[in-house]
């Protein structure tokens, strides 16, 4: 069944945001340091401040509901409702210094996402996605691009790199067909196809504090965000994402992706 | 011999970069017509009304000295005084509507560049290199980051489709060598290394417009800016380029890349 989302919760989300939001700008262009973590990825006390921020928020005002953060793990997952945290989605911009990097809240009822907020702390942007209204930027309605034609999309993806073995093979396959590929982005670029600036976002190697956020942004704005089968995506997913801002072009780029 | 760059245009350089800047943020995220050049990169009549904006204050100021433009080509290039013009490096982030996209101004005096200038005009951010001066973003003096050690850099690279042949495989070599490889950023992303957040760029198949601008930001903030054999660029060059903001590193960089 399809759940709405109460008003309250999209308001708590922006709060989330807003205590995020000046650790990272506090930190950003700084000499912040920097470790590696298990999967080599790397983390600074800038996120970690940013989680524990919002995550005593969420303690405070919902001591009942759940949080899978990035940096601090999960707390009460079986919950009702679980926010999902990624205090900085794009940890590689935000150190180089790109203001691209974003701040990624989710909040689950009974494992499907109802709401979505991508922060963008420097730049003063916010989308907000909430199930049953549509997706607002900084506060304005905003709806995807119609474009139904393979041949005529711009595609991003963050990095190459996130394609191992055969999906970089049927990335470059898909990347042969269409206008233009750009790379670099990380959640904002979610934020830029929901606003209609591009067209197709294929990417792998994501995880749910990732994904989850941007699912309510798309869909409330017109798009369609999926696996690569184009299965709806859950904690399960393996990590491999199509975000279209038509999604009656979704069956072209699967059958383009697996040939 | 070493040429100076009379403050007057540097601050006439800044007037050129006021006149594209209007014209830039009006057609940013809207629906603007894009076509395709003969070497197939897209062009808007954004670049080609801003490139055209500069030209004729070059024109009306200083009507001796040459201009080389990506969009409208050549005047006057055997003059003492050659303005080399990019309206728009980053055609394919600004109409996705990412503002890291950038106006880049390079004066040469006799080939050689004396000023360069990056200018985001969506974010108010600019840097300004003159021979003889400290670069500076927005108005204060930037320094690069010391990093002599490969294994510690941080490397940027606009898009991996920039290396063809061998070269693909060179910088996949180098991407294994280094700490952390992002993509994206065009011309922002030597501004990010001049201020010291990048340790390495590394790309190729650039123009004279699209990398004069940026030696004199990248040399007068204590980098280094050369091709892929240690060479000084100019217009003969053949589009690959190496920046490093400790140029000690250099020698370590074309060892990798030529290996």
């Amino acid at each position: 069944m399809v759940n709405t989302c109460p008003q309250e919760f999209s308001e708590f989300a922006g709060s989330l945001a807003d205590s995020a939001g000046p650790i990272l700008r506090r930190h950003f262009r700084t000499a912040v340091a920097v470790d590696t973590k298990p999967d080599q990825t790397p983390v600074s006390i800038a996120d970690r401040d940013a989680e524990q921020a919002m995550r005593q928020l969420i303690t405070q005002q919902y001591p009942e509901h759940g949080i899978f953060g990035e940096e601090h793990g999960m707390d009460r997952t079986d919950a009702e409702y679980v926010w999902v945290l990624d205090p900085i989605d794009g940890t590689k911009a935000y150190l180089a210094g790109k203001p691209l990097f974003g701040t990624l809240i989710a909040l689950l009822k009974n494992g499907t996402p109802i709401l979505g907020l991508i922060d963008q702390p420097v730049l003063g942007e916010r989308w907000l996605g909430a199930i049953g209204q549509h997706t607002t930027f900084n506060g304005a309605s905003v709806t995807t691009r119609q474009c139904s034609t393979p041949g005529k999309a711009t595609l991003n993806a963050t990095s190459p790199d996130m394609f191992d073995g055969s999906d970089n093979a049927q990335f470059s396959g898909l990347s042969e067909e269409v206008a233009m590929t750009m790379y670099g982005g990380d959640c904002y670029a979610y934020g830029l196809l929901a606003n209609g600036h591009i067209d197709l976002i294929v990417e792998a190697d994501l995880k749910p504090y990732d994904f989850f956020a941007l699912i309510p942004v798309i869909s409330g704005a017109g798009g369609s965000m999926t696996d690569w089968q184009g299965d709806v995506l859950d904690m399960e997913s393996d990590g491999r994402i199509i975000a279209t801002g038509d999604a009656t072009v979704l069956p072209q780029i699967i059958d383009i992706l697996n040939t």
